[in-house]
């Protein structure tokens, strides 16, 4: 099959690295022959004529209330990405900015898939033993949920296993605090009941195991883990903020005395391939599910390697119809 | 102050090493003159002479349903420790058992303090960087909870900050998913009005400092969070689960080579502070607070000396009048 070409639409404004990593990071994906366009100022953008650009007068920030933002800066480079994708004009957009920005431009200006309830944010975890990230969502995006939206979640989250990990049956867990079916609030039960009703499974091509634990998220017992945004968000900061927390003590550590340092280079060939298991860079980013179009959200960190990587999947995702299937099985 | 003299009440039966390892870490508690009293099956402490023992016919199993058990299992060791302490024979009780059905002897055999909602389950976060842990609450009891009980919850942890971990003014962070005021599920938006209208913080000698997030539970930013026991519990298993996986990973690496062995070897004088600080030996077991009288949790996997440190730990909470001090918070 011959690939779709459109571009990339990339915010050359967000993460803690612009615009030089993001720009760098556009350029490397030149080399994979996947275009892009990149959204900026003139000032930022100064100097870049190998790439396609799109000059805009404003920017969003990091602490800016998202919804307000959006509605108010209509020439951002966050609301003229979704733009240029809604449009048409791009296959996805990519920012390492402010993630409710990004993903209020994406639903706002692109508009919801249709039969979705709510888009919810999906975010890969890095799970050590397995081979591939375990999907969390909603992971921010609706703190407050109905047992159907779950249902919903469950959907989409299977179909984005499939389309990015190459999951042929995707394993479904609830989040919730005990395994047994009773366990959780009644958001959960009543979540559980839907879920384990098993008429979706087929359409989704999903298989319901049932209720999965806070510890199960980083084992890969399941492949995609559901939840509401509220529960999803503090999870997930909790495992970023514990896995970070370790790391950081295990680099003192290794710095500590002339044994240790000598012990860690010792070490360092071992410990490579999980320090890249836990790298953001190499986990990739979020995305928003649900809308009619890619949206993807990177690590404010990100280098130029991590916007390679995000300009990558969401152009897998574009080449693999990603949006169309979420559509079909939202709408049999 | 002459120490008051009564003896901890210690489940014989609960905990993976049951009971040996329980009777061992009784014994262990002796060396400090803290008095103990095993309850147990008269087989399980068949030749303990040099301790106090009381004999019961009935053990509640791990995964028992812990009302239902609790009910049903009036001659367990659980619900006999429980009406040791009621009755003011013992000055807690102590189980390595099952969670659930240890917090379900306690507030139906002792009853709660005057003025309580609901009791809720505190557990000592361990901290990389602050010298001593956060405790987090509610950890499990209430899977559903009113903006009110995260009241009781701030001010009862609140106490319990000061008389475990000797926090004069302890700072008390509400857990959701950004640190701004409107941020969270209506819950957390409910529960920061309330607990930022100041009138309870004077009376519990506390400061409340806000939202937290999921990545604050073990910055030590604030001395005890506050949340539902949904959320809490998939917190508190998600960051376990992290850590878990993490140092089994590290440990893996650790023997992969010949280097990363002499590496490890080097390294271990460095790492044995973090291990430490990790261990949930070390941090000690989680406590039910808000109901007359002391009940901890001590971790499934308790030694010997996890044992003693939750005996020394649930000693010192009776030397220090400690359920009279949160009764004396709750009933001003």
């Amino acid at each position: 099959m011959a690939e779709k070409s459109l571009p990339i639409a990339v915010d050359a404004m967000g993460g803690d690295y612009a615009p030089e990593q993001i720009i760098e990071g556009a350029r490397l994906a030149l080399e994979f022959d996947i275009p892009v366009v990149l959204f900026g100022t003139e000032e930022a953008l100064a100097g870049v004529v190998d790439l396609e650009t799109v000059f805009v007068s404003q920017v969003i920030g990091m602490d800016e209330d998202p919804g307000q933002a959006v509605r108010r800066k209509k020439d951002s480079s966050l609301v003229r990405a979704a733009e240029y994708v809604r449009d048409g004009h791009a296959s996805a957009m990519i920012s390492a900015g402010n993630t409710g920005a990004t993903m209020a431009s994406a639903l706002l200006r692109m508009g919801r898939l249709k039969g979705v309830s709510r888009p919810a944010i999906a975010t890969p975890i890095p799970t050590l033993e397995g081979d591939h990230p375990v999907i969390l969502l909603d992971s921010g995006a609706n703190a407050e949920c109905q047992a159907e939206w779950l249902l919903q979640f469950a959907e989409m989250g299977a179909v984005y296993a499939r389309d990015r990990f190459n999951v042929q049956k995707p394993k479904i867990g609830l989040l919730s605090i005990g395994e047994e079916a009773g366990k959780g609030n009644s958001l959960v039960k009543e979540s559980f009941e839907i879920l384990n009703s098993g008429n979706w499974e087929a359409r989704s091509q999903a298989e319901f195991i049932g209720n999965v634990e806070g510890r199960d998220l980083m084992s890969g017992v399941a492949d995609v883990v559901v939840t509401d945004g509220f529960t999803g968000n503090v999870a997930l900061k909790t495992l970023e903020g514990t896995a970070k927390a370790i790391v950081s003590a295990l680099l003192s550590a290794f710095e500590s005395s002339e044994e240790a340092r000598k012990g860690s280079e010792l070490l360092a060939p071992s410990l490579l391939p999980l320090y890249q298991k836990l790298d953001p860079d190499s986990v990739g980013g979020a995305v928003l599910l649900g809308v009619k179009g890619i949206a993807m959200v990177s690590h404010g960190s990100s280098s130029a390697n991590a916007i390679l990587n995000a300009i990558k999947t969401a152009n897998e995702l574009f080449q693999d119809n990603h949006v169309e299937n979420l559509q079909s099985v939202l709408l049999p």
